[in-house]
């Protein structure tokens, strides 16, 4: 006998976790496919080099890397970006610019487990490439907002930051060589604090007066409303171009959405050396201790690794595992087992195809309809319903089939409907469920 | 630079590909769950072991394994049956049994590519297990016709078949010993042919007159019904508990579905040792040569590696990349790279906030609306709408801005709805759309 275990960081996934799971992503590819985002999917498999760059193979101890039976250096994906790039320098020529795509799918991680963190999990990325477009900025951004509000979501705040004005203002106080580091840095304010922010800035710039200047610059005041700073960082930045450009977006976003939510926070900068505009994060009103649950920006070169070709693009990836945390936390998640609107249970198994029959017209009519299939006693039948929860039931009997009628039952109070043609069933179910 | 190659076997699935994807797992999935069928998933990373067995490990030439960091001997999974007697054998007292799952995920095998054989490609398993019951075989039956049906496919045919029946029939012919064999050969009836198959039985069972009996048993009539068949084999195999319980099933499908597509074909056997009961194939009518699109059959003990608990159930496993091969070829396929029903081009960008608030509009009245995100000629933009074969199309200007009309243009006959107001944008794609 072999020990039934699974993988450390792994987990399955039960009905009541994958059918919400589902149902979630269905809303977001809903979202995407409204507003012109279309599909792709790149192998869970690739060459290592591809993945982690040269020479990247045995320093990366992150990634699931090995060797495969052809003696090639295979990897399972860490994310759903260098795939993309890679795709995009394979089949610039199969796709047409500006190229608006969604991904949703595993990537996998050799990271130490903890809470919340496993070693395959879900991301799920949209992008619009092949453009410097600054209204691909704004449709980023009403993406975000719509697909949150599809799901449900509406107090949440975006967090937007522009890294070149930071680094303008870098350039102007003599420090934009140490831009790199000073951004990683910033990036952990909200985890980290002001003081040890404070410190470490010490140690890389070299200059109390100078680190004073930077923390007045990312200093987040929640009353401030996003010009105000605005004008604030463009004063202290001198940097027109970007500001204005952020000043587009804003009053697009002003104009057709809610832009109450979006937060103009220059500590923002996300610590990836890969963006270079517009940089985004999403917090949870009631939830803000979880994170981000969306992030992205603007980048200048995708797929450099690859091609030639330069190619730029604006994108952000919902965390869907954390997101799912959340919308469980936040609502009184109703667990489901089962998705069936109603379960036919039968005194005796002559009735079977009847049963069929009437399930049959019922899923003709967009109801979801399980038969239950062991021959057992009403009480077992019964107990099933009740054990997945199921909202309704009829129990067939002969005396039913001699007058083609039959009794609904609402389980969660136990109301009856009584002598219902079939018809009548297809009415009152339709009443009840839509 | 890195060259951007995938690996032999694997492949990118490119929007139009993925889109249909999409589109026929949710149709494959929505005919689940109107049956009562619910989703799990598995990791798809897994102990060899769990997978292999006991030192199956290094025999197994096929399946992706390797060591993980942790120094762990580890596999891709390379099917959905193993995980999920695995996943029931852990979660047992979790599920409601009769439980009847779906899974639809990616699985992987180090096959030497062929035309039409990747190493990454999905499955699509749906099973009822905790249950011997004969109506569950009818359900599976029932699972398959409706979802073919539903993805628009109705001329195939389902071959049936019990595999005790054939064992009785061994059995009387004294060879019950050498019938995992016997039933190995038989299924090969169709790829290598009658004469073939003849050789190699009489190589196994070394008695000429028993292979033309055996030859004589599996022998398919087309012409031969159902019921006409089934009382021949119970004559030659008088296994009656068996034969009545397939009867049973037939009779069932007779007076619910389509019972007309369902073939009983004695040579079907399906070669895996692990079917104990009644086996089937699907073959469409106009496509028999890409071979069955839906597999399945009986098993007495799924979890057995893993369990002492004897959980015996049915199911099949739809070929979802054989099956678009044959949505491709049958149909004259409407290949889409986009899924917007319509595109908003804009003569200048002062018109952004007016083009994005009628999208909103547009999408909350569930058509799917791309915007022009670039800063181009509107030329360029009809280009786009073109290149990504988009049916409908307006192109705004100030004129209708200030009238607060548009113009929608169907692009596949350039015929124009002129002078909409929003909201007869609405009725006008409604009608045209749904």
């Amino acid at each position: 006998m072999i020990k039934p275990q699974i993988l450390k960081g792994f987990r399955d996934s039960l009905p009541k976790d994958e059918i919400q799971r589902k149902e979630t992503i269905r809303v977001i590819e809903d979202s995407f496919s409204s507003h012109g985002f279309v599909p792709i999917d790149t192998p869970i498999l690739e060459y290592t080099e591809v993945l982690l760059g040269k020479g990247g193979g045995e320093t990366d101890k992150q990634i699931f890397s090995f060797k495969d039976n052809g003696n090639r250096d295979v990897a399972m994906r860490f994310d759903l970006t260098v795939p993309f790039a890679r795709f995009i320098a394979l089949h610039e020529n199969e796709v047409n610019f500006p190229f608006k795509r969604y991904h949703i799918a595993k990537v996998f991680r050799g990271e130490k487990p903890q809470k919340g963190r496993y070693r395959e999990f879900f991301q799920c990325d949209f992008d619009i490439i092949g453009t410097q477009s600054v209204y691909s900025d704004y449709e980023i951004i009403e993406m975000i907002q719509d697909s949150l509000n599809n799901l449900g979501v509406s107090e949440f705040k975006i967090h937007v930051n522009h890294r070149q004005i930071f680094n303008s203002f870098l350039e102007k106080l003599n420090i934009k060589d140490k831009s790199t580091l000073i951004l990683r840095e910033v990036d952990k304010l909200s985890k980290i604090g002001f003081d040890n922010v404070k410190k470490e800035l010490i140690s890389i710039i070299e200059d109390e007066d100078k680190v004073n200047k930077v923390l007045e610059f990312i200093k987040v005041d929640e009353n401030e409303d996003f010009l105000t700073t605005l004008d604030r960082l463009e004063k202290l930045s001198c940097d027109k171009e970007n500001c204005s450009r952020l000043k587009d977006i804003y009053l697009l976003c002003s104009s057709v959405l809610n832009s109450s939510n979006l937060v103009l926070n220059p500590s923002i900068t996300r610590g990836l050396d890969y963006y270079t505009g517009i940089v985004f994060e999403t917090f949870l009103d009631k939830l803000p201790s979880i994170g981000s649950i969306c992030s992205g920006g603007r980048y200048d070169n995708l797929a450099s690794l690859y091609t030639k070709s330069v190619i730029s693009g604006v994108g952000a990836s919902i965390g869907l595992d954390r997101l799912l945390a959340a919308l469980n936390e936040l609502e009184s998640s109703n667990e489901k087992t089962n998705t069936s609107d109603l379960v036919i249970l039968l005194d005796n198994n002559t009735l079977r195809p009847w049963a069929y029959q009437i399930a049959k017209v019922l899923r003709e009519n967009d109801i979801k309809v399980d038969v239950y299939c062991e021959d057992k006693s009403v009480k077992a039948q019964v107990k099933y319903a009740k054990n997945n929860n199921i909202s309704y039931t009829i129990t067939l009997n002969d005396e039913m089939k001699k007058n083609n009628k039959v009794n609904l039952k609402r389980t969660s109070d136990s109301t009856f409907f009584n002598d219902l043609t079939i018809s009548d069933l297809i009415t009152t179910l339709e009443k009840e469920l839509f």
